[in-house]
């Protein structure tokens, strides 16, 4: 027993290797080596150097944006400033300047005529079917009231506040100074798997350096201040249309970082959008408005309003990006499959040498071993009791399929 | 040296391929070929077709959401339009619609009684007990304010806005109407990886079209205008327990492209959830409501406030999405992985061949050659001089190791 | 013909493994294993078990933020409520409170002179230099104007809301109270791929225990309720600065769920940063403020406001976070990838056992089988017609090359 332990540990301890043959032909080998080389060249080049497959991404970046806009516009008569015309005002990723109004001053609760040919009637029941309109400024209560003269049409009521929004009125020009106005963005990014922290400028931009400068994509890439006429014209939009009707920007800050490499080239690149460019073709809801009121209490208390309708380029700064940085497990999962991929050359060049070379017969008979059923009965025949005799260390063959697959790789 | 130089070269341009045994045995031929045949199934049906493992995956979508509420609702005798009850105002992702608002007029500052039983009082020592508490209207003075007609109980002092806010008076009717209000949305979205940018609705469609529509999961599946009341009985909501207490509901819009396929088929799919759900069976913070005021001032400059608690539905829209596309790493990753799990058929098999055939000895010793130490030894002392025979191609020994393991492969 | 199909049946449905050498030296045998253990326990315990790469990953975590601030402060003799200082209103992922105000009562649109040393003048060419600032608090004229007295310097003229705002003005108290705020904190998640929903408290709490604790990292790790003063201490703050400047505090939830485990240990984990930190070193925009404007009417019905320069704390709760699930893609390709690697123990032990073991000759020998074009072509010669014998079953010998890939693995 104690000889048959030793036999399974002295069988444990050997080591398999596959048998090859060396075939000794210039034109196999040719083809060989330059089927490897290829492999070689296309998982060097383009999977570990231009891919980077032996880094680790963290595409969760963490991102806090801050901004602020400056400048004064003239809308209406009337200067406006910051605190008029941005909204929200807390300096968000996402913020709105408002670039012309239509406001409807002195909206009390109460009835009265809803604007617009649309809403044009001759009696009551003209109005009837307008019931449940939610286009209009307020509740259709189905009745028409006649104009004093009589000498029109006469225009459906509505209740709500009163008098009613007419987004028809005369032309406002809009706030074109918006052209001249800058936003100064501030960017904190985080990788949490690297826990890198970053911010879109330099440390090394002292405050003169920074508020003096504009955002160029080439001579000021870093800068964080961004004239809105220059990111109008970056997206190709026309600021005139964009200040009349409104419209959505995006401003896009790409953090695409090799933490290999030393953390400073770790910088923001800037790109701009329109984003409601997928929507162009449509008729619908082209532009960007939105209502908004101001209250206000009479002497005696009773609560009017306000009642503005803005047209405002909104600008979203969405922040993208991710890091990669060497990690053990993609680069031998990608190591394997190279080296294993370099092993794909056998395939074709065993198909050339056995099937298409001269000789293809004789290779296929030194590279094949032929053992059939018929062989291995005749050779139990012969000797029937050779069989048992390594039984015990049953174990150590079933080890053995295992091993010669791990060491055929 | 020419010669040797040469001898090397020879070497380096040979063709290894494994010798191989080609057993002619039914029962192993069949398990073997059904065995790869399961492997090649598996990859191809499910890693490759349906988990679509070709395919390099953009899970970093950015995207922009607007909206646009329209509707009149009546809220304490009064119409309320978009104005008055959408808050932010500007149409973002995450917006509020206020369906009960418990109204404090008036509001000064200055000392006045706290509201409920909780902070009634016979002496001042009764509300020192309550310095600090944050959950009352203003800050405790310590002062028991004893009611004028001495009958009942006094209230602790506060200071701060007064008068302050009661919100255990009579109930107000939330504004039921909310259901036929209609939700607009307007997504882009851009898949950065591949440059991809889509609208949530088709370009196709007119403005007269999108105008009339409203979103049906079967029958308008692609219509960006969402009924209120449909949108709460997707979730399986009570409209008045949330008109009453508020509640969030997240839209979410999801993108799942396959860009291989035309661009036309990159739509969005649109479902909808109470976001509060996980906290449904915690007591705490039902609904959603909010504390805001509007200010005024008095003919002599002093402020004052009207102080609003809004219970509202707050609609979180979040988009969601990944697009895949055809690479050639994961692809090439995942068929060396899938070629070399077909040769995992092997260890199985050859532990059926070399243990549990008849004849498995016989395979055996055709399978492996055996060489041990003691044969090398006593083959080295017949003829000890030939080790050095190629000595000085040692390099192409190393190569010829690599090249074992490449060409095993 | 019929005999043929069955040959090429009975070629398909054969067995064909490597032919192995099993070297019998105790050395080799044991640097082979070696090697192999090694390559086990790294792909066991590193790959699997820490870096659990038998799990695919959703790294696209849906979440939806609630937030809910509480207590008093004292500002300019005035208490203030949560609706007076918390911008923006509704509860949202990022909200301010205000610290300090400054506040410009009872501004007109007219004419008015500039606060600032900067912008003192003795004639009108001194403030054409000024044209188009921006950083004033209006549009300069160009016009000086003289103080009455003519002792000093005149100040430039602007048009704009006026009188100018001076933050130059005597030290404003900030609200120090800020420290005793709370913010509740209520977020719900997704992970899309794995349809799991959590809340960031566990739904065992009851209302009580979650009213009556504070976020501690040992002691309530999982209360939802955080004290402001301790959220500064934890980013390493200090109140008076950030209070008087403002500032901006991360707030980080990370979910790093294993959905292996049970549902129960998917628990967010809190994280406290200053978001401005990466900008520490530049001098510019230190702190965090932004103006808005409270609109009023006089009786006559023009517009006045009042302007406030709020400082305030920002605080941007960020929600991060991955899911892990077992998945058979992963788990196959690393398995392959282990198995494969395994299999790179027989390059070193090939180089080894060929050039450095004694009796190397001997191995190479046993090893390597070879065949020369020479001896193919005298083969050929002495039985030309042996060639053909099997060609009708060419198909089978392409196959027998792609065989001899699979098999080989």
């Amino acid at each position: 027993m104690g000889s048959l332990m030793l036999g399974c540990v002295t069988n444990f301890f050997t080591y398999e290797t596959t048998k090859s043959v060396v075939v000794k032909s210039w034109s196999v080998g040719i083809i060989n080596r330059l089927v490897q080389l290829l492999i070689i060249i296309y998982f060097v080049g383009w999977v570990f150097i231009h891919e980077k497959a032996y880094q680790v991404t963290d595409t969760g970046i963490e991102s806090s944006v801050m901004t602020k806009v400056k400048g004064f516009g003239y809308h209406n008569d009337r200067v406006m400033d910051v605190a008029d015309y941005v909204f929200p005002q807390q300096g968000a990723d996402i913020f709105c300047i408002m670039t012309k109004l239509i406001v409807t001053e002195n909206q009390f609760q109460g009835k009265c005529e809803e604007f617009g040919e649309k809403f044009s009637c001759t009696t009551d029941k003209d109005c009837h079917k307008h019931f449940g309109n939610i286009l209009a400024n307020g509740v259709i209560t189905g009745v028409c009231i006649q104009p004093s003269n009589n000498t029109k049409n006469g225009q459906c009521e509505i209740e709500g506040w009163c008098p009613a929004e007419n987004d028809d009125q005369a032309k406002i020009r809009p706030m074109i100074d918006v052209n001249n106005f800058t936003i100064f963005i501030k960017n904190s990014i985080r990788f949490p798997l690297f826990n890198v922290t970053r911010g879109n400028f330099p440390t090394t931009m002292t405050a003169t350096e920074i508020r003096s400068c504009t955002y160029h994509p080439e001579t000021h890439p870093f800068c964080p201040i961004f004239r809105v006429g220059d990111v109008l014209n970056y997206t190709g939009q026309n600021v005139d249309a964009l200040a009349s009707q409104g419209g959505e920007i995006g401003i896009n800050i790409e953090w695409k970082c090799n933490l290999d490499l030393d953390i400073d080239y770790c910088v923001p690149k800037y790109s701009f959008t329109r984003l409601d460019a997928p929507f162009a073709k449509n008729a619908i809801s082209k532009g960007y408005n939105f209502r908004f009121a101001k209250y206000f209490k009479t002497e005696n208390g009773t609560d009017f309003r306000t009642l503005h309708k803005a047209f405002a380029i909104r600008f979203d700064v969405m922040v993208t990006g991710n890091a990669g940085k060497f990690n053990t497990i993609p680069t031998l999962i990608n190591l394997v499959a190279a080296f294993t991929s370099v092993g794909l050359g056998t395939v074709l060049c065993d198909i050339i040498l056995l099937n298409f070379l001269k000789g293809a017969e004789q290779y296929k008979a030194k590279k094949f071993e032929e053992v059939s059923e018929a062989q291995i009965e005749a050779s139990l025949a012969q000797s029937p009791g050779s069989q048992l005799s390594l039984k015990p260390c049953i174990k150590s063959s079933y080890d053995s399929g295992a091993i010669s697959l791990a060491t055929s790789y």
